[in-house]
């Protein structure tokens, strides 16, 4: 059987919502929600736009999958996020519980990995998935902002 | 001369918030910013009311002081939080550069220290300022909960 709903489907949306980002002049970094095959949450970095930190991709996802389950515990949910979760996401994923987290390129100055944020015990974290796609994008972003200034 | 602004004295505020939370069912822990000497943000944990493991009080209150600064870096700012800053509000505290975290009651098990979250180079923390006071509600907060149990 062809199996439609893997990771790299769920990882190809949460790069578009990376490109919306990188479409705004915001650092590209997508984040989706998945509960039951179903993406119960999109959200993309709006740092510069709200001039806040905590308005990381993953963290409007945690808000609005919250919203939309109608409670605070991602149980049975994964999240994928083009980056590696940093401390603030992961600290925030570690009391969300959810179930999983699958990232794109790995952040290694900046990453959860890195700097050894602990992540809930239910918690299973998977990097690597369309990582290339990922890095590009990021890379892409820094070198048209470096030619602008 | 008397030194009004002292750091109990913002302590106090920041206890204050932290009791609003403790009349709204919520942990109470409660948080507040200064830049000199003048309290930009006030906020108090909601992760009970709003559904959102997001909510903690430092959380809302760097989003408040990035509104009333209009800029997303907390230079010259110095957040008062009666419970150890977590990893999930240390990591935003990191993004923040924030020039001081103080925090009145150690959290052994999930604070900051404890889980060894890299803070900004530019930020100082220093503990135990109110932290009886911080504790006691705390406690106060969990035995009336036990007992309603």
């Amino acid at each position: 059987m062809i199996q439609v709903f893997d990771d790299a489907y769920f990882m190809k949306k949460a790069l578009q919502e990376a490109e919306t980002a990188f479409s705004k002049g915001e650092i590209p970094v997508g984040a989706i929600i998945v509960a039951n095959n179903q993406i119960i949450a999109r959200a993309h970095n709006l740092t510069e736009q709200l001039a806040d930190v905590t308005a990381h991709a993953e963290m409007q996802a945690i808000t609005a999958a919250a919203s939309f389950i109608g409670g605070k515990y991602l149980l049975d949910c994964t999240l994928y996020v083009t980056l590696e979760p940093c401390q603030m996401c992961a600290g925030a994923l570690y009391w969300s519980q959810i179930s999983k987290i699958v990232f794109g390129a790995t952040d290694v100055e900046r990453g959860c990995g890195a700097l050894g944020t602990k992540l809930h015990p239910k918690t299973k974290i998977v990097g690597g998935v369309l990582a290339e796609e990922s890095a590009d994008l990021m890379k892409r972003f820094f070198i048209e902002k470096r030619n602008l200034n």
